[in-house]
C-alpha cells in the first residue's frame, strides 16, 4: 500500500455518500491537493473543533473498525452541535499502528464518512501516518447564524439546567466491551451501542439553538459532574443537581461489574447529550415543543445559582451535599 | 496537571502574541467551549489542511519543544501557501506521551503559536490526550479570493517549473540530528535550522498566487521527485526536469554521511519550498519580479510535457532518464 493508492481508495470512500447528487457544490476541492477549499455562508459564523481518539483510551482497537469511525466522527460533531452549529466539513488525521491493515483503514473511514454524511458533512482532506497506537484525530467546520450561536458562557442564576437524554449508557457500553460486567438482553445491546455508535445530537442542537431562552449550551462528553461545573464556572454561577438521569442501560448493566450505576451518569462521559441553561420563564414552553418535535423529552436536572460551586439535591440531605467532579480528564494521572 | 489548568495555561501562550491588539476581531471565539467560532471573510473562499506529526518519524522528542511546534506549524502552514492563501486560525491536536512534562507541552505550543502568529494567525482550540508517541495533528484555516486560488492540477504541457528555493537542507539537517552525519560551522547550522525551524513560504504563496501566469503550485513537502511526479499527473502531463538546485547545506553536510546531496535535494523533502508550473511566455518576468521582492531567485526546474512520466535531463544521456519517485511516502513499508 502507497499513500497516493490509500489516498485514491479513501476518496472514493468519503464521495461515495454524495455518488447520487455529488459534493455539495459549496466543496469546491475536496481530497487530493495541499488543501481543501470551500465557499463559507455569507451570513454566518463558522465553527471549527478538533477531538483526537486513542487505542486504548478512548476505543479499543478490537472493536469494529466501522465503529471505531464512527465513534471519533461522533466526537466532534457533538461539539459543532453544541454550539448550535451545522456541520459543513471534516478533516481526518489518521495514525495507523504498525499492524493495521488496509481493510482496516478502508472501514474506519467508511464510519467516519457515513455518520458525517448523514448530516451532509463531507470529509475532505487529513493525513496517514505512522503511530505506535491508532490515533485519530479528526476537525469539524461548521456554521451557524450569530443570533444563534451558544456558548457555554451565557448561563444565569436560576436557568433551569436540562440534558437531551438519559446518561451513563456510553460507560455501561465500555464496561461491557472490557469484560468488565456482563449483561444481555436489549439494555445490553443498547449500551454497546451507545458506546461504539453514539448519536452526535446535531439536530436538537440546532433545535434548542434557535430559542433565545436557551443562555449557554455545551455536551456531557467528559461526564456531567465535570461539564455542568464547566459551564457553571463559565457562566460566573454555581449549579444545583436536583435529579441526576441515569439511562436503563446503565442501571441494567453497572451491578454486574459492582458499580452504582449513578456514578455511569454522573462521570462516565462520552454520552454525547447536550445539556443547556434555559430561561426559568422559558423551559416548560421549550421543553413540551421539544419533545413534541423530538418525540423524547428535554429532561430538566437543576439549576444554576448564585452560590459558587456544585451541588448534588437529589437526596435527603439539607442544602445537598458537595458534588466532585470526577469525569473525563484526559491528562490526570 | 489537570486539563483545565493545561487548557488555561495554553490559553495564556496562545493569546499571547495577540497581547497588544488583542486577538483579531474575527475570531469570535477561541479556546474555552466545544468549538471555536470566527467571522469568515464574505469576499474569500476558505480552505483547510491537516498535517499530523509523530516522534521518531517527522521529528525527534530530544529536539527543543519549541522546534518541534514550530515545525509542526510550518508543515500545516506550507499547504496553506501552497494553494496561495492566506492562514487565519489553527487548532492542535496534541498527544502526550507518558514521560512528557508540562513545561514540554508548553514550550512546544509557544513554538507553534509563535510561527502562527508572524502570519496572523491564531490557535483557537484543539484537544490533549495521551499517546504511546508524542503527536501533533495541526489543522490550519486560511482564505483566498476566487481567482487567486492555485491548485495542483492547473499546469500545461510546455509550463516552466520552477522552485521558490534550493533543496535538501532538511534532509541534511535531519542526518545531523540523527548523528549519521557530522559537520561544523555556517552551513552545518543552517541544515540544523532547516531541519528544526523551517520557514513556511506563506509571502512567497501569496505573490505567486497573484499572477495568472501560475498556472498550479504545490509546496515540496515529499521531495521533489515524489511532488513534481504528483503535480504532472494532477495536471495531466508528465515532467522533465533539467537542473536539480540542491542547497549548499545539503552539499556540506552529505558526504560525511556517505550520501549523494543530489538525492537529498531530489528525495529528501520537508524543505517546505513552493513549486510553481508558470506559462513560459510569463516565466521570465514573474521571476524578476519576484528576486526584486523577494531578494532571492525563482528558480527555474525543468517543464511539463505532454510525454508523460517524469525525466531527468539534467546529464548527458540522450532525451534524459526516468526518476523514480523516491521521496516521502508515509505509508511504504
Amino acid at each position: 500500500m502507497t499513500e497516493d493508492s490509500l489516498v485514491a481508495a479513501l476518496r472514493a470512500i468519503v464521495e461515495a455518500p454524495a455518488a447520487g447528487s455529488g459534493m455539495p457544490k459549496r466543496i469546491v476541492l475536496g481530497i487530493g491537493d495541499d488543501a481543501a477549499v470551500w465557499q463559507p455562508s455569507r451570513s454566518h459564523l463558522s465553527v471549527v473543533s478538533t477531538d483526537a481518539l486513542v487505542d486504548g483510551v478512548h476505543f479499543l482497537a478490537t472493536m469494529d473498525p466501522r465503529a471505531v469511525g464512527h465513534r471519533a466522527m461522533a466526537a466532534n460533531l457533538s461539539d459543532i452541535a453544541a454550539m448550535g452549529a451545522t456541520p459543513v466539513l471534516a478533516t481526518v488525521a489518521l495514525g495507523v499502528a504498525p499492524g493495521t491493515s488496509e481493510d482496516w483503514i478502508l472501514e474506519c473511514y467508511r464510519g467516519l464518512a457515513g455518520l458525517a454524511a448523514e448530516f451532509e458533512a463531507y470529509v475532505v482532506g487529513g493525513d496517514i501516518v505512522r503511530t505506535p497506537a491508532i490515533t485519530l484525530a479528526i476537525t469539524v467546520v461548521g456554521e451557524v447564524s450569530r443570533t444563534r450561536l451558544k456558548r457555554r458562557d451565557g448561563g444565569r442564576a436560576g436557568d433551569v439546567l436540562a440534558v437531551t437524554g438519559a446518561l451513563g449508557a456510553s460507560r455501561a457500553g465500555l464496561e461491557l466491551a472490557l469484560g468488565r460486567a456482563s449483561a444481555d438482553g436489549e439494555l445490553a445491546a443498547a449500551a454497546r451501542a451507545a458506546f461504539a455508535t453514539p448519536r452526535p445530537r446535531v439536530r436538537e442542537g440546532r433545535y434548542l439553538a434557535a430559542s433565545a431562552h436557551v443562555h449557554a449550551m455545551m455536551d456531557s462528553s467528559d461526564g456531567l459532574s465535570t461539564d455542568v461545573g464547566r459551564l457553571a464556572r463559565a457562566s460566573g454561577c454555581g449549579a444545583a443537581l436536583a435529579f441526576v438521569p441515569i439511562h436503563p442501560a446503565a442501571l441494567a448493566v453497572a451491578p454486574s461489574a459492582g458499580d452504582d450505576p449513578r456514578a455511569y451518569a454522573l462521570d462516565g462521559g462520552e454520552d454525547f447529550e447536550l445539556f443547556v441553561a434555559v430561561s426559568a420563564r422559558g423551559f416548560t414552553h421549550l421543553a413540551a415543543r421539544f419533545e413534541a418535535h423530538f418525540g423524547k423529552p428535554l429532561i430538566p436536572i437543576g439549576h444554576l445559582e448564585e452560590r459558587p460551586g456544585l451541588r448534588l439535591t437529589d437526596q435527603a440531605e439539607p442544602g445537598g451535599r458537595e458534588l466532585i467532579p470526577a469525569g473525563w480528564d484526559h491528562l490526570r494521572t
